[in-house]
């Protein structure tokens, strides 16, 4: 089996066995088969496809390429949920604590931000002293402690993923349903789960702006994990606007402690308890998802969430004060408020060009190896179909250097689009529930 | 310009600008662009293609990635023959020391057999002491000298071909009209020409096995050579078959020299006049191509043609006294003949097959860092429409271990069908010619 010959056979619309494609992946993982190779063999797959059996051997051959983690002697279900990212973005800090205050283990092995979207571990690291580098054995002491741990990738994991991820940045490869899939589901099973609940995104904000799009890739995720014996259900949800109200590292930490006290904005609120329903629903703690919501809204009334989210700060050597005051977080020296030019009501809003803003803020990296400044961000004051004065801001901005403040200042600008009537529609919150 | 952008724009089926394309080329050429680049936008470029306009981008940043040599100073037209390749295609050691002896100047650089149809280098390379590695300088002298000089490709030309040639081999993208095009015409531009003849071949052992492949392979070498202001021609030649009656380094030695001698194949023969009477015709030696066939056919007759071949073979260390004598060159210690099961007609040959049962013998290269064994071949004793008794020889095999004897008398059995009717069409030597 020579590598040329896989790639040929891609490129001509063939179709390679589990066997060849695992074959081509341990080989590559441990550099017998160089970049230039594989690099002809994705854009091969990016404009000629893979099958979903093809999707599912890749999935499996990038899974393999490194540890797979056990867990199954600790009690109760291993769940997890993985977001595809977007703008304002935190429901994993909120959920993450409900599910293990409701009984489930969550291991959860997060991202960082790229690009317009956040990540789990810059928000995290935002509390004063959180550690995501945990080790493995570190990870499973966490995990078995309090039923919750929130780490970043590590070499030991799908390093086939990491190595290939790094080469699709930069050949053009990224955007294809098979390879994104498989970039996803192989990191999420080695985390030794039963079940995984994803929130593919759509509209301005998320990878995917067109709902068929989302779909599909939503359907893909789900048939490949269900191939290989994991529960896994995709909620379709809206990013053609921020969720809830602030976008920006700390920031959001702060709104995450709000919802888990009971409060915050009624979106960001809805979805979480929305996937945690699901979470229990997948973990067998309930018998529907309806149970689900009820249970996951009480561990928030009762405050059991919220105290499980100080554990896990505590365990993973974060400043638990943090919880109860989030206040003492830092807060950007500066604020600059974006306001309409026109009275109106909010009709659309591009808004990848919001999280792009955060970035030019120092918020965000536009290449892996930049700091970011995680007191930075936006506070968002106004939703599709709010009514907005001529001068009434839309958003506001906190910034530490205006260094690039007027470019952020002109994104933010240019994402709000207001106009004289009311749109007839506003974007749900879920579009569509696939593979329950 | 980033070189993913580039990439991105090629897989999206965009086109490139000539600037684009030659900052691409160049920074590849010295290493800034790395191989995994170049490597995805090739696939990128074999399934999306590329336009007439960045075909002739790419051939010119090739061109121009090395040295473009210049003979302007040196009477006569510069002129030159490329062919796409086959089973016992020895034109260039005929046409070569025609077209010089008729007073043009051929600066011929040609490249080495791989896969199943042979290399012009392999076959010199047969005759003892003939050198084709000259210096550029020595290169020069010997065109100077006697009108003709037949070289390897050299670092100094078109480096970027060089680069590209071996990184499309082993990433499956050696198949496209535009690739190949740029391979070739940036190669024969850097000789520093006025006008090429193409031999564009196509059939069972042709790389072009359908004749409108080779069609628009042709139209698009003749565009682009015109483009970039030569003079340039294609035939459209059969390879349904070999040409002639051997193939195998030495034994295409001799066959040329036969052909020099008046004697030889008609077939073979036919086809150099042809290509010698378009060279004469390009370079203005003659006003119309009957007029060159007339002169190539005095050439041979007259005994100057051979002379000609003599005084190459001399001025590149050879001896020249094969010229005269072609027995002098070693022949394979043993034969075996591959007889016909059934009488009937040779009424199709898979003519790859024979190409590479000579390979198996040990005559060409599987790998290019294989040697080869210049004395072994094949003998061809039956053409397409030759009658045959049962037992009767249709090939014979020359070879000197019969380590994969069976496997090259296999393909040669299999690469004959004879029927019992005889074909009603057979195919022509030439079917086309374009840019006339």
């Amino acid at each position: 089996m020579r590598a040329v010959d896989l790639i040929r056979r891609k490129r001509d619309s063939g179709e390679l066995t589990p066997e060849e494609i695992q074959h081509f992946i341990a080989a590559y993982t441990v550099g017998e088969i160089p970049d230039y190779q594989m690099s002809a063999w994705l854009m091969a797959v990016v404009l000629r496809g893979l099958s979903r059996a093809e999707t599912a051997a890749l999935t499996e051959a990038m899974l393999r390429s490194g540890r797979v983690l056990d867990f199954s002697d600790l009690a109760g279900r291993k769940v997890d949920k993985h977001s595809t990212g977007g703008v304002g973005d935190k429901t994993s800090l909120i959920i993450a604590p409900i599910v293990a205050a409701g009984g489930l283990k969550v291991p959860m092995i997060s991202g960082r931000g790229l690009g317009h979207s956040g990540g789990t571990l810059d928000k995290l690291e935002s509390i004063p002293g959180f550690n995501v580098n945990l080790s493995l054995a570190e990870f499973r002491r966490v995990l078995e402690t309090c039923g919750c741990a929130l780490i970043g990738q590590t070499a030991e994991i799908a390093p086939a993923d990491k190595k290939m991820y790094a080469l699709r940045d930069v050949t053009g490869t990224v955007e294809n349903s098979s390879l994104i899939c498989a970039s996803i589901m192989s990191k999420k099973l080695a985390e030794g789960i039963d079940a995984l609940v994803l929130d593919v995104k759509t509209g301005s904000g998320a990878f995917m702006k067109r709902l068929e799009d989302a779909v599909s890739l939503a359907e893909l995720l789900v048939e490949t994990g269900q191939r290989m014996g994991k529960k896994v259900v995709a909620l379709l949800t809206d990013m053609n606007q921020p969720l809830g109200r602030t976008a920006g590292n700390a920031m959001e930490v702060a709104e995450s402690v709000e919802v888990l006290a009971g409060g915050g904005p009624a979106d960001l609120r809805e979805l979480c308890l929305e996937l945690a329903a699901w979470m229990f629903f997948l973990g067998e703690r309930v018998k529907t998802v309806e149970e689900g919501k009820r249970l996951s809204s009480d561990l928030i009334v009762s405050g059991l969430a919220r105290e499980k989210f100080r554990e896990i700060v505590a365990l993973q050597g974060g400043d638990p004060g943090v919880v109860d005051d989030p206040r003492r977080l830092v807060r950007a020296r500066q604020t600059l408020d974006v306001v309409s030019t026109s009275a109106g009501y909010v009709a659309a809003i591009q808004c990848e060009q919001l999280g792009t803003a955060g970035v030019v803020l120092g918020g965000g990296r536009e290449k892996k190896e930049d700091a970011i400044d995680p007191v930075v961000g936006l506070v968002f004051h106004k939703r599709i179909g709010d009514g907005v004065q001529r001068g009434e801001p839309l958003c506001t901005l906190h910034y530490n250097s205006d260094a690039r403040l007027a470019e952020a200042q002109r994104l933010a600008e240019a994402a709000y689009r207001v106009e004289p009537e009311k749109p007839l529609v506003l974007p749900p919150l879920i579009y569509q529930i696939i593979g329950a």
